[in-house]
């Protein structure tokens, strides 16, 4: 069988799974209708002047089967103060979902979470803006469904829908912080833009920097300043604003991610890239035999409750991993990989393997080179009889070297006493730095396994780590 | 008390401890009169046409103290064939020199060192040849006392002798491959060109690169293309020979020693410059307490018994040590320190000090970047299923990772294995290559003590090492 016949036989299959039955549909889109109009009558009754759609893959139909988010966009008057944006909108989208759960959720305004009939209902305000007007970042949105809804096609729509479980299946979708990966929107772009699921993979393997798509031309000609203009490594220009990166969102990391599984998904297809299998968590003893093998120093630091919605919670948690692996660095010690883990709900971790976790207690020191005579007294009168002195000072390649002792031997106790006033002086940033100035937790190896026994996500989390290579490279032959 | 007048009080003090006593010149001089005498006779006895003198040192009345070394050249025609020069000089100075101790030795060619009234004598063979047709290295020294010998004074001997004892007592006098430092003759015409001891201390203490010297001003002018005509870091211009430095053998450790030694000095004047306190030995108790404080490894490679006249002995041993340290670097060790000691005799040693005798088990690996489509794949094909993975591999930072079993992750195993075959294939030279063939040596720490307890001079090398700091730099105020 040739890889594209293959290709095309895992796509057929995948395609029959992910596409939303006619009764879905006819439900969905009937939910949807039904909102609108209870949005609509709310609206009218607290004397607000809205125009109310529907937006996003449910407009589009372009939503994977048994995974509908309905989106309801307010667009309010440009008058409207901004203060009053979110406040209103979540009045009104309270009432129009009375009797439902509802969860108050926060973006650039506050929008509502609602669950009606067992889906995902989100109804969110904006602006009725012009384009190039722009009063919000979801003023966009409706001009975005007008632009992709006349486009779209069924074969189109198919395509996306692959694009899309694909980027999930390998864990690069969503614009979200936590994530910073493909958007849905974007999905529809690139898929526009290349004219099928099998050509942006193909596109995506053959990636160079910049990669950079224009779908309207508005740099025709000036291409080359695109990367200019944005400084992402991707580059989609909205078409209805010239001036955005609809891939803005899209991380180095993520965005090399989808290129090597785009690669790796056409030399051998296979349907686990869309419908990865659930990761088999190691049990306690496998776990620890893991790290006997390693011989590393695998460290855990557990903070408590951080206090924040998801985007800025992982927005100061990647910072925070950031700062402390730099600290490591500084410190000598080989840090051979690290992670972030957070359930969003009260417990958050950070997870730093370095080589070993006691460095020698001594350290090399170089002092300045010969020709420097000032700095060389300067080097000499600090070093030659101080207690931290091993041994020398001596000449080296033409400059003073000393021995010293090492300040933190013990990555634990550089880690614990680095934290214990809350970090900030070694970057960990505000909102993770109250969670520490409350209790820090730094656990190493075994004492990882009690954190692993009580948490099965963290569990999961963690034997993905221990694997370290990305699920869908299992299939590779 | 100024500096300067404590320099003054210092050097009047040496002086009178290395200027030899009306009573040694006397013997000295009648000494060399009745060699060059037995020398002469014998040479007629061999119906050897040879001009005969005293040269070095002694020539110019620049000896120290109780130290004196005879040199007697046999001038040879430049019709002597190569090969006989040696033989010729040593069968005559054999003879000349009956009834005394006496030792075969080898520089270019052999020459023999003689121990007469328990003074040393080299009886020493070259050709006479004209200035700038030199048929041998040694057929300048006739020229050089030539040079010097008219030039000198009471005041300039007086300065030299302090200069050739301050070289000495720093360790950096000798143009020995061993000590790679300043010969009696380059003392001689720093002396001249400065002007006197503390001069030339002045000059080396504000060295910059390249510091080049050029007496005769044969390169006025010119004085820029020095360092292009002339490698090495110090360049001494031969006036008897404008094509030669006279600083060749001195490396860039033993100038970096000088100049670091030489402002230390004139900072904070004393005797101990001229005259080190001999090593207190530490005691079995004391080196082991200092290892431990140390926290480090410090790996001995106890070489067997190498056959070579000493420059090639420690020309090889060097080699060897900068293989072995790159070794070392190659697979991840970090090396603090090395040094390399041999009584020339039977013991040979290399000494290296790493941070830790153990590495981790498991190293990271770096693979190719992303935009490297097929080197990528290779390395997928690579370290996917292979044993030595123990995690990966994944993406990070746009490349390719994967964690491996280290191959090595024991220093002593390290060397052990790389120098059972001999060690060829990691750099060590021939002959020190042949010593480890018969049996490599590789102790680690406390296993030290044991040759540390069974040999005093290694004891003495080995309290220098751990101490790690110049002698003259304690003296520090």
């Amino acid at each position: 069988m040739t890889s594209a016949s293959n290709i095309e036989n895992v796509l057929v299959s995948v395609s029959k799974k992910i596409t939303p039955s006619e009764n879905e549909r006819r439900k969905v889109v009937s939910l949807a209708g039904r909102l609108v109009k209870r949005v609509e009558r709310a609206a009218a009754r607290a004397k607000v002047e809205a125009r109310v759609r529907v937006e996003g893959s449910v407009a589009k139909d372009t939503w994977l089967r048994k995974e509908p988010d309905i989106d309801i966009f307010l667009q309010l008057p440009a008058s409207t103060p901004r203060e009053a944006l979110g406040s209103v909108c979540l009045k009104i989208a309270r009432e129009a979902t009375k009797g439902s759960k509802q969860v108050e959720r926060f973006a650039e305004h506050p929008y509502l979470e609602a669950f009606v009939d067992s889906t995902r209902v989100n109804i969110v305000p904006c602006y009725r803006s012009k384009p190039g007007e722009w009063l919000s970042a979801t003023d966009r949105t409706p001009y975005h469904t007008d632009f992709a809804k006349p486009r779209l096609n069924d074969r189109l729509r198919s395509e996306i829908r692959l694009l899309k479980r694909f980027m999930k299946g390998i864990g690069v979708y969503g614009a979200e912080i936590k994530v910073g990966g493909f958007s849905g929107y974007l999905c529809e772009l690139l898929t526009l833009q290349c004219g099928s699921f099998a050509d942006v993979l193909k596109a995506a393997a053959a990636w160079r920097k910049p990669w950079t798509i224009d779908y309207l031309d508005y740099y025709r000609g000036k291409e080359e300043d695109l990367p200019k203009i944005f400084a992402e490594p991707l580059i989609v220009v909205d078409p209805v604003d010239k001036g955005r990166n609809v891939a803005s969102a899209v991380r180095q990391d993520r965005l090399v991610e989808f290129v090597a599984a785009s690669r790796q998904f056409l030399r051998s297809p296979a349907e686990n890239f869309f419908f990865p299998q659930p990761t088999k968590i190691l049990n306690r003893n496998q776990l620890l035999r893991n790290m006997k093998k390693r011989g590393t120093a695998l460290v855990l630091v557990k903070i408590g409750q951080v206090k924040a919605v998801p985007d800025i919670l992982w927005g100061q948690l990647y910072k925070t991993q950031r700062s402390l692996r730099r600290l490591l660095t500084q410190n000598d010690f080989n840090v051979i990989n690290d992670a972030a883990w957070s359930n969003e709900i009260g417990l958050t971790m950070l997870l730093f393997e370095v080589e070993d976790r006691f460095l020698s207690r001594t350290k090399k020191h170089l002092g300045p080179p010969i020709e420097k005579r000032v700095e060389c007294e300067r080097f000499l009168r600090k070093h030659v009889e101080a207690q931290t002195t091993v041994s020398g000072p001596r000449l080296e390649n033409e400059r003073w070297i000393v021995e010293v002792k090492r300040k933190h031997a013990d990555v634990v106790d550089l880690l614990r006493e680095s934290l214990k006033q809350g970090g900030r002086q070694v970057g960990v940033a505000g909102l993770i730095s109250e969670a520490f100035t409350t209790r820090v937790n730094v656990l190493v190896n075994e004492e990882i396994a009690s954190v692993y026994g009580a948490n099965r996500d963290f569990a999961g989390f963690l034997t993905g780590y221990i694997k370290g290579k990305p699920k869908w490279l299992s299939l590779s032959d």
